[in-house]
């Protein structure tokens, strides 16, 4: 069966090397063995993660290539980040149902923007045959114990995001009933590059080591990603709706029950969602501000369990059928 | 879309953690973050190595899960032994229609059965939703300088392989054609568990550290895969007919011409196939006979390019549309 896959992946590995060229002196031995040859530096840990994007689960159908290269490669660099980690190398599986040199050159071209301004190396990988899947494991550094995880959140930390919530879930959704949003194609636009391209926070990541109690990424949905936090932690969490940040473009096409919904439960962001205590919130926002992105206080950490929302008159919402709604 | 996945991905990964407990001291973090943190010893530099397989290409459909969860891993940690690499670590990408606690629980008990013998931890991982594929990213040590590579073969040098070639490819064939083969049972069986079970050759590539030129595992054909170090090593091979080491169920089941086919460009055998110079060959075939496989001299590297094969009367091969035949 090895046979069946072999020209296929000799042509298009070669490919992905000769434009994925990204020297690196921890880099013994590339593409092109059994196994690449690595060399962490010394007084660094490893962070390793890997994710699967799968057509039409993952990604739409007819996503362009480019934009699969970058964001498979996003929601990796994403898990690096919530660690603090400063990214390295990657592994990249790439299943294609027939060998389409147009797709892999549209790919790595995605793949390739996102990575040269990481310095992160692919080091090796396979192509194989299939439904179209794409799995990359990533690798980054973190010094020994300064690892951001989700567990540390302590009753009284500030809880905040960077960037803005619920554009990408926005975008998923433009996609899906194009014929709606006719106006404002400037605002679609943004809304679908933030679903397509997301934005790995991996300088905010760093920033954050040794200042955050508990981080994560906003990957399945603020609520959600918030309670895995409070599970891993032991505490629960307050968040003001009113707080959340929402983009001029999700604001423009979406009314704001709607955009509520999206920033609380749509998933895909990729912003890092994390916990700090409140000594030193000034500090970390200016930190934060500097790199750029910025970060925006949504809450806090309490005694109990789960993620509670409260409305902009100061009671709480619950989840209907119709998105989030006062507590009846 | 990730809400798509998520319930799926939370029970499916946490009955993995909970059935694939290894213990190691250099795992910081493990199952249940963003990243696993991992720590490389002192001294050591990393091999790492993902391979994709997806059903009905890697795998005849219908294989059952825990054959799929023992191959999966195999073929990775068949990559770490080309190198000379000691498993530590893995990552786990699992894709399914549905979630599937039967499969899942078949695919972990035979992951865990071919992972605990090698002390190789699971330290990460998702479960996504879509046609059945299985990623694995395998990470190994190894000491500086010692990897084998494919690049290093010389003029002069023995060529060996571990094991016996040419079983998975005529076990692939026995499954396909079952009817054939109603004699011979027990041969059948043994064809198909070295198709559907390898045996990842990790202590043989650890032992040929510093003794081997040049090393790659088996998995697309044995003239495939040496031709791979013939190109890497700027060298050619040839290969006696009469010595390649085939399996008693193999000559069993098949006539020499068959068995010959399939031992030269069957692929997912996962034995290694190794250079070293003559000088030391009784030593590398002591030392691997100790480990228990033993290894067999197949042929030598010569000036030139390509794998060339000698039938047993001394003319040379060529392969033809009923397979090797004499040169005509």
């Amino acid at each position: 069966m090895g046979d069946a896959t072999t020209a296929m992946e000799f042509d298009l590995i070669e490919l992905i090397r000769q434009r994925t060229a990204q020297p690196r002196d921890d880099v013994r031995l590339g593409i092109g063995d059994d196994a690449a040859v690595l060399a962490v530096p010394a007084g660094q840990e490893l962070a390793v993660a890997i994710d699967t994007l799968v057509d039409g689960v993952h990604f739409p159908r007819g996503t362009a290539p480019a934009d699969i290269g970058w964001k498979a490669l996003a929601v990796n660099l994403s898990d690096l980040a919530a660690m603090g980690a400063s990214p390295a190398w990657a592994l990249l599986s790439l299943t294609l149902p027939q060998a389409d040199s147009a797709f892999v050159e549209g790919f790595v071209e995605g793949f390739v923007q996102l990575a040269q301004p990481h310095r992160l190396a692919l080091v090796g990988g396979d192509t194989t045959r299939g439904p179209l899947t794409v799995s990359i494991a990533v690798h980054g550094f973190v010094p020994p114990g300064q690892a951001l995880t989700r567990q540390g959140a302590r009753v009284g930390d500030v809880v905040l995001v960077t960037g803005t919530l619920g554009d990408a879930a926005a975008g998923l959704h433009v996609l899906q009933q194009p014929a709606r949003h006719d106006d404002g194609s400037s605002l679609r636009e943004f809304l679908v590059g933030r679903l397509n391209r997301p934005t790995a926070r991996v300088a905010a990541g760093i920033a954050l080591r040794e200042q955050a109690h508990a981080c994560i990424d906003v990957s399945d949905g603020l609520l959600a990603d918030l309670g895995h936090i409070c599970t891993a932690s032991g505490v629960g969490a307050e968040i003001d709706a009113a707080l959340l940040p929402r983009s001029s473009a999700l604001l423009g096409l979406y009314d704001n029950t709607t955009a509520l919904q999206f920033a609380l439960s749509g998933g895909d962001d990729y912003e890092l969602c994390f916990c700090v205590p409140a000594s030193r919130l000034a500090q970390v926002q200016a930190d934060l501000s500097r790199l750029g992105g910025g970060a925006t206080r949504i809450g806090r950490i309490v005694a109990g369990a789960g993620v509670r929302v409260r409305g902009r008159d100061g009671t709480w919402l619950e989840s209907g059928s119709s998105g989030w709604e006062h507590f009846a």
